[in-house]
């Protein structure tokens, strides 16, 4: 964990939530939360490409596809999954419980859930909390909502924003989780976004993609696609905004906020990421193509030997070059290429740049906050990704996971 | 490193070696090598897809399509790359010594080198130990040879075999170096094989990439590709054995040994990868393609999660069982899969196995060898891959490595 600050949280109009201790885990902690959404709201949502996905997700992809959904639930310290048919009629039992005592069918129920993969969840817990979680729905429990869903996570993520189109407020709250296991492929483990703007299902879909290019899909704590990986976009429509209608410079004041919210939830999970002690900004400039410009950033930011480098401080910026040419990319070689380490040009013109001084990079460094930048001069795309140094304390935590 | 072995070494007709401590490192070591071939040998090689490749690799390639080499010449302790126009000419500099006082032409020298990247070589010192080298040239310093080539290594790597086809004794002895930054992509970091049989080129060049494909290309320590892997096969046609002559089933008995020498040099690289506590075999069956079997392999082979589960020897098969569903496949999903660990069955039905005693397979994850298998229930074709866990070690070595 590299710092935590604090944040104004803004309410949506039409989200409301509730969290319990269900005794996921022994100790008293929040661990389980559902979300209840008003009737209007329009919900869309990306899910891990992972095949070995929970039945969480298979359901819940099939859900909203059919209706939009009035109720989430999710919980930590089991990850409902791989464990099959039975983990599928557990899911089915306590979706079923909530649907009854909230007088819904179950496909209006989007089920998610993190921690251990091969366990079976214990349904009798999530049952006997359901009519509590009802009773206790408000629209101010964000945070708590944010806690109950962290597993090896040591901070919990909340970004909140709001903003002004046409003299009227638009407001955005996210939590989201995740911490190790961390390379998502479409969505991150779990995020949560409400925003209470109106606005029809699929500019809401195709904004989620874009916003989720740019943030989820730029990091990578350990290059792991995890089973569970959801982020969830709520749109209330309870404002009297409606984005559809808005003037093209309107609607990017709208999704620059937006994309904003989920650019910091990203960092949060970086600033946070098992065993950190750097926060790595990874600029991509100049590609042939956006594509290219990621591929270079992902290989830098899940290369083993860049990371140990970056967690001894050490400008060993060869691995970062080896880095590069690992990357599936249209370059015929690196001869073109500029590596700096910060404002520190490294690499230029094939070697060492000639007046590059180690003991400053050495310096520069020691630093929390480092930046990787690449200029291929090779094009006009860039990309930005984000990742951790790798550290003593990664291999503890994941060595020590389940013990 | 995990153990270490006694094996005859036998002499290859045609090839003689010498290796000096020319300064590489301050410590004294063998650090450079020449290997002198006979003039009827036909040399193969397959080199790292780095795009970051050593200049060393790119003369090599030249100069191998140009004729066949007569000096091999190899040091440790600088990799010669990221280094540009500058490290080019140094190359070619001492490619000249040995040119002159050897009376061949530089393109009849191949040059590989290995260490760290970014800083300029000792061009003097080789230059100093050209004479030396030349003047030590004997069949019987395979031992010294492989002892040159070594980094981080903590073993030399050696295997020799010697067959015999139609009551004629035929000879292969081989060494590699490799311990970090491994994940060969056509070729390991170094290797050097040479045989007696009499053989064509395009035969030899066949081979050398199926029994790659096999060995080099199926291990990993930490999913890092170099940017000097080289691996060369050398027949001196000194035997007058001749392969292309053979029956299929004699030929067989040939490629097999062959194929055995390279796995057995790709197992030495693992069981001396960096900080490794453990040897994991890694077996794919019933894949639908031999690409789908090397894609699962290598997706289990690289997760670090799977990685430090097995150092911490806790069996926590939802990590494989998350890692098989990142790879590249053509299963819709891991239903029908099965997942053991050694004899130990864990994933069946889509679910822990129902007989599966945790205790016992935890006892089983103490022994130094370990092996995952997953049978894909998806078609016939298989791989085997070799990999090491993942210690504080690993990241003690990578995070001193400059220091």
């Amino acid at each position: 964990m590299l710092k935590k600050k604090n944040k104004k949280i803004f309410e949506i109009n039409g989200v409301s939530l509730s969290s319990v201790h269900s005794g996921m885990y022994r100790k008293k902690r929040l661990d389980l939360s559902i979300m209840c959404i008003n009737k209007n709201s329009v919900v869309s949502g990306v899910f891990t490409k992972n095949k070995a996905k929970s039945s969480t997700i298979i359901i819940s992809q099939e859900n909203l596809k059919k209706m939009m959904p009035k109720y989430i639930i999710v919980n930590s310290g089991n990850a409902n999954a791989g464990t099959g048919s039975d983990g599928y009629k557990d899911i089915m039992t306590y979706s079923n419980a909530l649907a009854n005592k909230a007088k819904c069918s179950t496909d209006q129920i989007l089920i998610f859930s993190t921690g251990v993969i091969g366990e079976r969840i214990k349904v009798n817990n999530i049952i006997k909390a359901i009519p509590k979680l009802l009773s206790n729905l408000k629209g101010d429990k964000w945070e708590d909502f944010s806690k109950s869903i962290l597993t090896t996570d040591t901070n919990n993520k909340i970004v909140s924003k709001n903003l002004k189109i046409k003299g009227k407020q638009v407001k955005i709250t996210g939590v989201s989780k995740g911490s190790g296991m961390i390379q998502p492929n479409m969505a991150t483990m779990l995020s949560f976004v409400a925003t209470d703007i109106r606005i029809k299902k699929t500019t809401l879909s195709k904004i989620l993609k874009k916003v989720t290019d740019s943030s989820y899909n730029m990091i990578s704590v350990d290059g792991e696609t995890s089973t569970n990986d959801a982020s969830l976009l709520v749109a209330t429509c309870e404002n009297n905004v409606d984005y559809d209608k808005l003037s093209f410079k309107d609607q990017n004041i709208f999704y620059n906020t937006l994309e904003q919210v989920y650019i910091d939830l990203a960092k949060e999970i970086i600033k946070d990421g098992e065993g950190a002690t750097k926060f790595i900004t990874i600029n991509i400039n100049n590609a042939s193509s956006q594509k290219e410009s990621k591929n270079i950033a992902m290989s830098i930011a899940n290369s083993p030997l860049v990371k140990t480098a970056l967690f001894a401080e050490d400008p060993n910026w060869g691995r970062i070059l080896s880095a590069v040419g690992n990357a599936e990319t249209k370059l015929k070689d690196l001869t073109k290429i500029k590596i700096s380490l910060g404002k520190f040009l490294v690499f230029k013109n094939n070697k060492i740049y000639k007046n590059y001084i180690e003991k400053n990079c050495k310096k520069y460094l020691k630093n929390k906050n480092i930046s990787i930048n690449i200029d291929c001069a090779n094009g006009k795309y860039n990309s930005t990704a984000w990742t951790t140094d790798l550290s003593y304390e990664y291999i503890k935590i994941n060595a020590d996971y389940r013990t």
